[in-house]
């Protein structure tokens, strides 16, 4: 399946919002478990959002399903990594054998895991000198984030892996929010700054290659993204369009939320922040969304692994919500 | 069973450290995992500081006990917590029947629950006019938190139950680290502006009641603390001398910890905070550890529950620890 872009400029028409009955209910019954109200602070806060996008006062964090997107970039022949872009299918490899950080959060937490590789072997274009994507190509990327998003689920964790892909990140980054290029460039998997000037170098020619076609979100995804950024903007839209709550991850993800953030108010309202990356700019990302991210924990390493991490929280929100006595049932006197 | 005061003063002589060859080995691990060096944060320092305390390069996180010691205090009567002083009972029987917070919590993260109750029936001594507790009342607390502390486990958690006892961790603060009295009294459960004066009124009270007297920090804890709080205290001093890795939940916790802290250097060191709660008297007393919490979600409930969020952060550091793969067995190429 692909896409082209009317058909999913289409799809951001309209989107749902949480049930306010159900964020209500959800409200009330934190106010008779056996506590003081609001000290279990943004654990309340969780149960409460989780059970306006499930429909449910009561909602369940039993079936999470986590999904890495990985892709190739044409921009990391500009060695704006620290790591040889073959790591990225060898990586893909060991997640599918097991061995990755994503694989023993996931056990942990009996998340389910799936991967999502695009075309590894063919990198996308390099940004600075044309599109990343042609339009067909962004299509099947986004298509195939929509697709998997299409699975039920209590609980979405997106993730990626994509060698050079932090430097596709500050590209949009910059493209939308704007500021200095150097802003938007951090350390990634572990660059020098000579590294990190080279990949400010190669964001500033992108900016000035692409000119005023980036004013729109959706061209400055194709244009500056990658297959697996485009294909997880199409996961946060397929989640959005189910009612689907999200928990993201770092720097990478944010920069395709920045482009549903940017297309439509109010489209990252199914979302939550797993983490706060290391890497300066998705701190910055963060603030632009509202978002206070459940996690600091100086992490990384992208994968989805702040994110799964963060399931742990996500579980204890719903297993207190679930599972306390209120008052009356407990006997307990309640404040004076 | 019970202790003298010399008895106790000898259990804090020749404290065990961390094993030095385990620290070493469990980081020349975290080298050879297939991740940027130091891409998982603090995950990976978590490891390294197990691994240590339980003396193996790959430490485990399988058997997670968590302790609640619970009493009643004297300073209660005073009108210092927004609920009444039976709650504290009531809410040990609700940790009897599962239906609290903290049940939730350990039984999401597989960890063994205990609950210590401490003579809930005969209330410390209201400690604005003399010592909370006699010799042997302290002596016998102490003795019941080394007692928890002696069953085998990977981590211990420790945590409060008690009507009034932010109260008595305000006066064990001010007594040992000094500053205006009203600097260590917070909301606890939810009390008001003038809740929160007659906290400041009976820390002020007790500092002046007992003098000279204040400089000895096991004094502080005989004459301030409550049953529950010695006890935590006897708990962290018997983890210690066992070499077993605690994780600390709030602020009654960090008043006990500070005892610890006062009377040996480096006597917390096989403690990590699990979060850091909306009392603001925790945050400064987690500054003078030196520690950073893991979590910081607006919790203030006490129970060990914030901590036992935390189980999780710890197990997934475990998990990736043990379980990740390294470059060589997955044929990932590392940093160039």
């Amino acid at each position: 399946m692909s896409l082209d872009l009317p058909a999913i400029r289409a799809l951001l028409q309209d989107l749902p919002v949480a049930d306010g009955g159900a964020v209500a209910a959800a409200a009330a019954r934190q106010g008779r478990l056996t506590k003081p109200a609001g000290s279990l602070g943004r654990l309340e806060e969780i149960a409460i959002w989780l059970a306006g996008w499930q429909r449910r006062s009561r909602p369940h964090a039993d079936r999470i399903r986590a999904v890495v997107f990985a892709g190739n970039h044409g921009i990391a022949a500009r060695g704006v990594s620290a790591f040889p872009a073959e790591v990225t299918a060898q990586m893909v490899a060991n997640f599918e054998r097991g061995g990755a950080a994503i694989n023993q959060l996931c056990r942990l937490h009996g998340a389910e895991l799936g991967v999502v590789a695009l075309d590894l072997d063919r990198p996308t274009a390099d940004f600075t000198g044309g599109p990343a994507m042609t339009e067909a190509e962004f299509g099947a990327a986004v298509a195939a984030g929509l697709a998997a998003a299409e699975a039920p689920a209590d609980l979405l964790v997106i993730g990626e892996m994509g060698i050079a892909n932090t430097t596709a990140a500050a590209a949009i980054a910059a493209a939308i929010v704007g500021g200095p290029a150097a802003d938007w460039c951090g350390a990634g998997t572990g660059v020098d700054s000579a590294g990190r000037a080279r990949k400010a170098d190669a964001v500033t020619a992108a900016l000035q290659c692409h000119g005023e076609a980036l004013a729109d979100p959706l061209e400055v995804l194709r244009r500056l993204g990658g297959r697996e950024i485009a294909a997880m903007f199409g996961a946060l839209l397929g989640a959005r369009r189910r009612r689907l709550p999200v928990l993201l991850d770092g720097y990478v993800v944010a920069a395709a939320a920045l482009v549903l953030h940017a297309a439509v108010p109010g489209g990252l309202d199914h979302c939550i922040a797993g983490h706060r990356s290391v890497e300066p700019g998705h701190g910055r990302l963060l603030d632009r969304f509202g978002m206070v991210p459940l996690l600091d924990l100086g992490m990384r390493l992208g994968e989805g692994s702040g994110a799964a991490v963060a399931i742990g929280v996500v579980r204890a929100a719903v297993a207190c919500h679930d599972g306390m006595a209120t008052f009356d049932e407990a006997g307990v006197s309640d404040k004076d």
